[in-house]
C-alpha cells in the first residue's frame, strides 16, 4: 500500500516512519519541496519527500497529520483531484492555542473531520488516532491493558482499510463510532486529554473501557 | 451531613436514596411542594420532600440533579441566599435534545459548571459524576476495574467534601482535574458517552486509564 503522510511534525514523523518500518511505500508531504524534515525522513528510511500535492497524488491512502489549524489549507494544497476516491485519514485536532486552556476551533455542532469531508466530498474521510499521543498512535503495546482507539467515517470499506492499518500498528480495541459526525465525540475528548496530561504528568496514557458483564 | 438533592428524576432518586442508605439526612427538592416522586422518596426512605428553596435551605450540601436544560432555573428557584457558602455539586449535562445526535448547549469555551459558578458566586461549585449513568454513580463496584470519576472546582475544601461523599459511594479513582473551568473537559465527554452507549448497547460502562509505568 502506498501512503502519503501530510505533515512533517512529531505526528507525521511517527506515522511515516512506522509505515515505512512495516514495509509500505511512504511519501511525506510538506508545504514546499525541499523541506528539511521531509528530506531527513526520506534519507533515513528510504521513503519519499514531496510537496503536499505530489504526495497526495502518490498515495493510495492519504493521512492528514498537519496541525488542525492548518489542515484545510494543507488539503487544499494537496488538491481535491488528488484526494478523490481515496481514503483520507484525518488525525488532527483543531486546537486554538490563543486561549488558555486551549479550546477547539470546531466543536459540539461540528468537527474538523466533518469539515474536511464537506470540503472534499469525493474523499473517503476517516477520523482516528486523534485521542492519543504520537508515540501511542504507532505503538499501542507501550501501554498495558486493552486500551481503545476510535473510527468515524461514512464509508465502510474505508474504515476497514484504516482498521487494518491500525491493526498493523498493534491496535486491538478499535471501536467504530459511526458516521463522520461521530468525529465530534473523538475531537471533544481533547480538553480531557489535556487535563489528564497535566494530572498524570505524562503523555503516555490512554483510555480503557469497563462494562458490566452480566 | 444534611444533603439536598434537587431533582426527582432517575439521577436525583439514585443519589438521594444512596445518601439515605448511607445514613445521611436527605431532602429531595422539586419544583413544587407535593411532587409525587419526591413524596414517594420521603415515604419509602424516611427522607424529606420539599420544594427547591426549602430543600436548599435544609442542605449543608446541595446537589443539582436536575436536567441540564433546567439547571439554572431550578437553582434560581432554590435561591442564591440558600446556596451561599455551601458546597453545590453539579452533575447535570447541558444536553439539547432538539438536535440529533444531541449537542451541548454550552461547550468548549464554557460549561454548565462554570455558568452555575458565575450565577452563584458565593456557592462552592464542584462538578462531578456527569460522565456516568445514575446506577454507576452510586454503585461504582457494579463495574469491574479501577474506573475513574472526576472533580472540577475552585475550592479545595469543597472538593475534599465531595471526594468523601464519592468515597462513601465506593469510588476509589477520583481525579481532581483542576478549577471549575475543567468542567468543560467532563461535560465534553458526553458525545463520546452517547456514541459508546450505542456501540456497547449498555449504560453500564465507564472509563479506566492506562499509562506507561516506566
Amino acid at each position: 500500500m502506498r501512503y502519503a503522510v501530510l505533515g512533517t511534525g512529531m505526528v507525521g514523523q511517527a506515522l511515516a516512519r512506522k509505515l515505512r518500518a512495516l514495509g509500505h511505500e511512504v511519501a511525506m508531504g510538506a508545504r514546499e519541496m525541499g523541506n528539511e524534515k521531509a528530506r531527513a525522513f526520506a534519507a533515513e528510511t528510504g521513503g519519499e519527500a514531496m510537496d503536499f500535492a505530489r504526495a497526495a497524488r502518490f498515495g493510495d491512502v492519504v493521512i492528514n497529520a498537519t496541525s488542525g489549524a492548518h489542515a484545510l489549507e494543507a488539503l487544499n494544497q494537496a488538491g481535491a483531484e488528488n484526494l478523490a476516491g481515496k481514503v483520507l485519514i484525518d488525525i488532527s485536532n483543531a486546537l486554538d492555542f490563543s486561549q488558555k486552556p486551549p479550546v477547539l476551533s470546531l466543536a459540539n455542532t461540528d468537527s474538523l473531520g466533518e469539515a474536511i469531508q464537506r470540503a472534499f466530498p469525493e474523499a473517503l474521510v476517516v477520523k482516528t488516532l486523534c485521542t492519543v499521543n504520537a508515540n501511542v498512535m504507532v505503538d499501542p503495546a507501550r501501554l498495558p491493558g486493552e486500551h481503545v482507539i476510535f473510527l468515524s467515517g461514512n464509508d465502510a470499506d474505508a474504515k476497514k482499510s484504516v482498521r487494518e492499518m491500525l491493526a498493523g500498528f498493534g491496535w486491538r480495541e478499535i471501536i467504530d463510532l459511526g458516521p463522520i459526525e461521530s468525529a465530534r465525540a473523538q475531537e471533544m475528548m481533547m480538553p480531557m486529554w489535556l487535563r489528564l496530561w497535566g494530572h498524570l504528568g505524562t503523555l503516555d496514557f490512554n483510555w480503557m473501557l469497563t462494562r458490566r458483564s452480566d
